[in-house]
């Protein structure tokens, strides 16, 4: 047996691009046109026009820095001047050599927690995590085996606003986006302001739709034939951002509460580590309360 | 190339036994017992205890005539006496050889209907379509096609209850259940009460839940990564009846309202069909607002 | 009700473009730069490399005709000159103005072939449908239903050729594709290279694979847990030609071999309507033995 | 946030009855009264033939031990005379208070090991796991993590047999059944014999299927839509033992080997999970080559 003889995660410098704007002609020959002329050769291009009149465009370039004639910096300031403005553009471009920092918020279930730095660990995620953070103690021997540093921040009816302080102290400039690996705490609307960063939460999906403390409980009830899971960025209205990945696994009769729970935990893994892969990767484009996944 | 050698309905002659009471110990040995003692042979047996301490238990069981020494009527005079009253069951026995009349109640759309009348030529739905009933002429043709009475009765807002009646002078006595096939017309409590059959409805559902007039488009404005489908059977509570069948498909960014609503028609005519067959077969037993599948 | 208030093809004047050449950069940049000159504006475009050093470019694009100020045949020309020549290039331009014309080959199984007549009169197949040719009487009347001609060449061991002779005679230059719509019968090379157009064709697909004559006997007695389909492009090697979309079903224990037959057929025509709409629209390009479908 | 009120296995004490024997009159009204007499309270039941007309008949029940009047052993023996010798069953008693010994072999790959284990803490599958025996060091400090003995036997070419028997030390008498979770050396039809308990292996499936030394590479050579996972018990013939469960992911043209490789260990993982809380729930039967999976 021998091991993946080279990795997934491409060792050679590349870089991606990702673009939105109003749409308009001309947008992808200027954008192909720069990268062209500066000596970038385009390995993927993803493009989105959610109406090409009046709508807005998106785009996803993923281009190898070899022949590149410009170095960082330089490339930000010429293509803003020559692309960019004149198109009306938000843009950014991130540089594979640089790992995301991927904070992660936690309770006491484990299964997305684990599965993140499983996929970590193997290659899958090309990430670097420099802190988990949880309300418990109860992960702490997980964290540590994956050399991951573990804070606990424990958090109180009476004392929310101070433990986010805490929270935000650790995690400011600290992290390039943030996961609710089943945090099961509600952040709020100063916290996600504050911490300036994406984050991305997991939750149960049904069909119908089942709010409240239990829904487990809930969907038993209602006898479903499905369980899911939504994986989102979090705004400030509950569980109602963009919905970044979703998926299903069929249930019958036969379920409990609790085997509803354990099937719907192997859905929320999944989900959750195809949302934080696509984040990861730039694939993911918000375009108001929706995303464009390429 | 030969067409399947031999249909994959039973042609023999075989009974399906349907039963429910509180759980209780020596239910199978008493039915099991009975149904030895008159010989008739099980193929298919099934159970489900919702809980084993207060709770109901369902069974479904499937035999052969054959060697039974008890004709019809007298089997279901006997098996009431010797173990139905014991034990406070509710149950019914259906004669395979006696397929079950449905009838269809369709608008506009075609997909879920044709899927219908298609299954049922191919030997796939044992039943008999004593009619189709629309408020609209469009699928005149396709039910002709197949040598079905077709009946339209239109329905309009003033005219409903009107309407209804004339439905249910149809219907009545006519047929065993009727299949809703994205009928778009809601049905009055007092239609429910007065057909006096299992209703069987098709909706569409999201993660998370979108009702109201135009769904697909909801759900487009939402930017959800799955379409669904549940079939359910009708109760007065629109679209809350018990759940039979659910599944969902996968759909992207790329997805308008049109395309979702075309993707949504595949999931809406696979899952209505499901359903409709395990009702066919007796496979499924409602217990309160939910249902047993077998 | 309503039904669809617009339908799902574009009504205005749209063409696709699809592209084959060596991975070289620029390519990019030349045609949209190319397509912008000309006023195209492009409305989706998607890419993609075998592999960016030595590997084939793969390119769809999809613009409007409204601006462009080239008639058609002049751009043909002028796009050879510009940019297909320079870069060594095989493309295609496909007009949606003329809907493909689709043969079907089919013989007596009918759940393939009125899946495709019925995405067609729902608009979701922008086809016509020439003829549908036959070994068998059996699905005439469904044919005249959808009110699309039907020729009977019976095929006979001895009479092989001649009735390969007859079907190319129906065919030749009266379609762009062929649909074999569980047709059962083998197409010999010959009959391949002389119809000139691609020839689509679903077969039944296992973990692990089974051949011969009757795969679903051999999928019951491996006792697999689901069943499949493959669609692809024919090839004289059987059933081994380019994959253009597969799917499974799940199976379990109580399976006959007329089940897993039935629950195939639900796959197979899943799978066969999903690879037609992509070759219809051009999303299907074919690069050695595989496929790429955008 | 409160974690499972309840584990979701019984604590209260259950037993399962597992049964084979020849289709025939009788079995179920036999069984169900011997273990009514007895006072035991059946919780679930789920019964197969594969012909009532001499065709192999399959039964599984769990039942409550509280009521029960007879002690472990004499059960067994009054059900073998009562019950199993008029009726020539192959049958078998596991009472869930006593967990099955679940040893694993495993080389390198870690998904589903670590899959396994964690399944194992999290209550999901009720096991002890006495060992973990690997030809390599690479997943030792996993399985201390998880505070699991972990013996390390490397197979060389020419030491195969040695190292067999050194597992074979190590196992025998240890372990009710082994996993092979990636271990990626074949066992001799000798090793099978001496072990003897049932041998669970997981493998890469595909549509056509692939064999030989690097599935992934051959599949994305011939550009599958789908990769699968196959979970068997292990027989002489390599991975052509019964099938216990399967299932897929959906692929594109955009994979690489690598990728499809990721892709497939999600798969596995899930299947050969599934398959094994199947097997120590003795849900799974083995009729020939084939299983039954209740």
């Amino acid at each position: 047996m021998t091991l993946d003889p080279r990795p997934e995660m491409d060792p050679r410098h590349t870089a991606r691009l990702t673009i939105s704007c109003p749409d308009q002609r001309g947008i992808v020959a200027a954008v192909s046109q720069f990268l062209h002329n500066h000596g970038a050769n385009i390995i993927h291009s993803d493009q989105h026009s959610t109406d090409p009149q009046g709508g807005t465009f998106y785009m996803r370039m993923e281009f190898h820095l070899d022949g590149l004639d410009l170095a960082k910096g330089q490339f930000e300031r010429a293509f803003q001047q020559v692309v960019a403005e004149p198109f009306g553009m938000e843009w950014r471009v991130w540089y594979t050599a640089e790992p995301k920092r991927m904070a992660i918020l936690v309770s006491q279930y484990d299964h997305c927690f684990l599965d993140l730095l499983w996929r970590r660990r193997r290659g899958e995620l090309d990430v670097t995590i420099p802190m988990v953070v949880s309300n418990h103690e109860a992960l702490r021997r997980d964290a540590e085996m994956f050399d991951i540093p573990f804070h606990v921040v424990p958090v109180r009816k009476d004392s929310k606003p101070q433990a986010e302080a805490e929270q935000l102290a650790l995690l400011k400039g600290q992290c390039d986006f943030v996961v609710l690996a089943r945090y099961m705490q509600i952040l709020s609307g100063d916290f996600l302001r504050e911490v300036g960063v994406p984050v991305i939460n997991i939750h149960h999906s049904f069909l119908p739709a089942f709010i409240g403390a239990n829904p487990y409980r809930a969907a038993h009830v209602r006898g479903v034939k499905l369980v899911g899971a939504t994986a989102h960025y979090v705004t400030e209205e509950l569980d109602a951002g963009p919905i970044i990945e979703q998926d299903v696994a069929r249930v019958t009769h036969r379920e409990t509460p609790e085997t509803l729970m354990r099937l719907g935990r192997d859905v929320e893994r999944q989900v959750l580590a195809r949302a934080v892969k696509a984040h990861v990767e730039d694939r993911v484009l918000v375009h108001g309360n929706k995303t464009v996944v390429f």
